[in-house]
This record gives C-alpha cells, sequence and structure tokens, in this order.
C-alpha cells in the first residue's frame, strides 16, 4: 500500500477498494502530462464531479442547520464555504501538499502551496470518496472536517482579505495597490460605503458595506478572483 | 387534495407525503408578500436546495454518460443543461405555469411565462422531491425528464440565443442590436473569429468560434445574462 493510500485510510477510517481512484485524485494535470503513460488520468474529472457533491452537501447541511434563515444568507455562507481559500485551507491541515503530484514547473514554482491547486486536488477527493464510498461517507468526512467548524472557518478566511489579495497580486513583484472611496449614501443612521481597489490605477473590483472597513475587505474578496494565478489583472472595470 | 398536488403525483408516479413543502415550491416571493399569512414560505429556500441537488445529479450523469470527455466538455454540458432557459422550458412542458403563484404586479406582467421563474419554481420543485422523496427520486424524476433527451434540450435551446436575446433586450420597446467582428485570427485552415455583441452601440457581450456564425451564438449567449429582466444591460464591457 502507498503512503499516500494510508494516509487517506487513516483519515478516512475505513478501507479502500479501488485506491487507483484516490490515486488520480492527486493527479495534476502537469504531472500527468509529463509522464509517458497514456493510462495515467489527472484529476479533472473527479474534481467536476466532486464540485457538485461539497456544493450539494454544503446546502442540504445549511439548510437544515440555520431552518429560518433566508436564501440569500445560506447562498452567502455556501459561497464563503466551498470558496478556493476555505478549501486550500482544508487540504493543507489534512496534508494534502505533500501528496500532489504536480509536473516539474509547478513543482518547482511552489505550485503545491498554491490554493487553486489545493483547492481542486480537495474536491478531487471528494468525488473520490463518492465513487469509492458513496454519498454518505462524503456526508460524514465534511461534517466531521468542514461542517462541524464551518464558523470558525468562514471566520478564518474572511478576515484576512486585504492580506491574501496583496500576496497574490504581488506574487511577480511590487504593485500599486489602493482602496479608494468612490461614494458614500444613504441617511445618516444607514450609510452605505462604496470601495474602489485599485492596482496600477485600474479599477479592479468594488466593494460596498456599512463602513470603509467592511466595504474595503469586500473589495479585497471581490478583487481576489480578477487577478490571476500569476498576479495580473483579468479585468480592468469601468468606472462610472 | 388541491389540483397541484394532484398534477405533481400524476407527474412523480408516486404518493406525496408532505403536500405543503410541494405547495412551497409553487409558491414565489411576490405572492407570499401580499398575503396576510405569516406561516407562508416562498420558495427560495427550496430553489437553494433544488440549485444544488440538479448540479450533482446532472454531473453524476454526464461523468457517467462520457467517461472519455475531459472536464471543459463536461462542465459545458452542464452549463447548458442548468441554465435557466432549458430548465424554463421543462418548467413549461410540465405545465408549471399553470399552478405558479405570484403577487399581483407579477401575474399582470406574466411573470408566470418568465424564465427566471419558471427555472427557480422547477429547481424548488427539485428541492421539495428531495425532502419528501428523498435523492433517488429526484434522480429518477430528471432521468425521465432531462437526461434521456439532455441533447435534444441543448441543441433546442442553443440554436435559438440570437432570437431569445433579442426579446429579451427589447422588453421595453427597440433597441439598436448588432453583431460586429471584432478580430479575425490563426492560420487560414483554423481560424477564430471573435464577435462583439453591441446593444445601443455598447458592447455587451463577446463570443469565439471557428466561424462566424458560431461566434455570434456564442454571443448572444453571453449576452443574455448581461441583460436585467426588463432588458437593461447590467454591465457594459471596455473595448480594447
Amino acid at each position: 500500500m502507498t503512503q499516500l493510500i494510508q494516509h487517506i485510510e487513516n483519515i478516512l477510517g475505513s478501507k479502500i477498494k479501488q485506491p487507483v481512484i484516490f490515486e488520480t485524485a492527486f493527479n495534476h494535470t502537469s504531472y500527468v502530462n509529463e509522464q509517458k503513460n497514456p493510462d495515467l488520468l489527472h484529476n479533472e474529472r473527479l474534481e467536476f464531479l466532486g464540485d457538485a457533491i461539497l456544493e450539494l452537501l454544503t446546502s442540504d447541511f445549511l439548510f437544515h442547520q440555520y431552518p429560518n434563515d433566508p436564501e440569500g444568507s445560506l447562498s452567502r455562507m455556501r459561497a464563503q464555504l466551498v470558496q478556493e481559500a476555505s478549501l486550500a485551507y482544508l487540504a493543507k491541515k489534512l496534508k494534502f501538499h505533500q501528496f500532489i503530484k504536480l509536473g516539474k514547473g509547478e513543482l518547482t514554482s511552489g505550485g503545491n502551496q498554491r490554493d487553486s491547486i489545493l483547492a481542486d486536488c480537495f474536491e478531487a477527493f471528494l468525488g473520490a470518496i463518492y465513487l469509492d464510498q458513496g454519498l454518505e461517507k462524503v456526508k460524514e468526512f465534511l461534517q466531521q472536517y468542514m461542517f462541524a467548524n464551518h464558523r470558525q472557518i468562514i471566520e478564518q478566511i474572511t478576515i484576512d482579505y486585504k492580506t491574501r489579495f496583496q500576496e497574490k497580486a504581488q506574487q511577480q513583484g511590487s504593485v500599486l495597490i489602493q482602496y479608494q472611496l468612490l461614494e458614500q449614501s444613504g441617511p445618516a443612521h444607514n450609510q452605505l460605503f462604496k470601495v474602489g481597489l485599485f492596482v496600477n490605477n485600474a479599477l479592479v473590483s468594488i466593494g460596498i458595506g456599512k463602513n470603509k472597513k467592511a466595504a474595503e475587505m469586500l473589495a479585497a474578496k471581490n478583487g481576489f478572483n480578477q487577478i490571476d494565478e500569476r498576479g495580473q489583472v483579468i479585468n480592468v472595470l469601468k468606472q462610472n
């Protein structure tokens, strides 16, 4: 038995029937592309499946956990729980970065610490549990590692968005990051602040909140997906 | 037994245990807001749940149906199957528009024919089946109505994107809709066409395809989500 399979059996507390499915979950495309083995699969199809399993089980959990919350509140929590940063956080906690197989380029550039790669591996892992052991087992796993601490996970991830945005944007060197108040509206007791996040003077994202700090955090959060893995801005917004 | 419950039992071919859940699935927010009954629920929470169930079962179906397709192809098919237009199409086929409860304003403006309202009701309906009869029953239902004809549904919906875009954009009167070739690139045998969709001279979306027609259709498809229910453009793109 490989170290990976041993590690997974320890996590799941059960015997794995089809080890190859779990091994596939840890094969990044860059690794498979470098091998000369046409039978070797990468984890993208499993990730496709795992993503949907995660979405359903998280929805089901929140639906029953918060029987009186409106849909908007459930959707926000779901988005926070299934976001890349949360999944990468859990993947690291489970030491997945020690087992992910990457191509040489990815490996030397520290790909096994990258949020997107870790999150994809985590989702592929859920897909593997589903195929090998069924939906109930995935539920049990997520209950233990995610749902039981869902509030702490959300808090942890949300707090440091500004830091994380800065790190992602400055991967290839220093850039100018500015938060600028664009608009302040509403009556005095119920004001709304609209903040723009600018990278090298280009508007990347907008956050709206009840105070400047909240608006800035949301702008950082929204901006996180507006820059790519290399720190380049994907899309510049038009300022009205 | 109400007509709605009778209709649903006919569709499902099984006895409903908790009729109130299914009735809730057909209560649009606008209807509930007008009633003076604090116990009456609208369908948004069920829709939240149904959306995730649909995503999982569709993913699971495609994963097994196309064992050799890469993730990108599965994702595209999933997106086409679970899109608003497909769900609204199925909802109409099942005569849901005859049973949706709407507020007076929505009713007089033909809300029961609107794609977004029909699609939300369809998702809420899946949530109701799940809570009342379990995941397997939802799977059986989708197998019969969606998966068995998934190719036809995708084709049907995709073909008439340009028509549908026009209808949506012109809800409140005539606007100028233009498709313009923005770029043509690649070697002669493998060219790529980039088409911009302009509404009143503002760039709303872009489509890239192997010929102008395909690019235009994709631009229309992408543009569909860039206009709101009233036909107003949500976001104007910056032209590089």
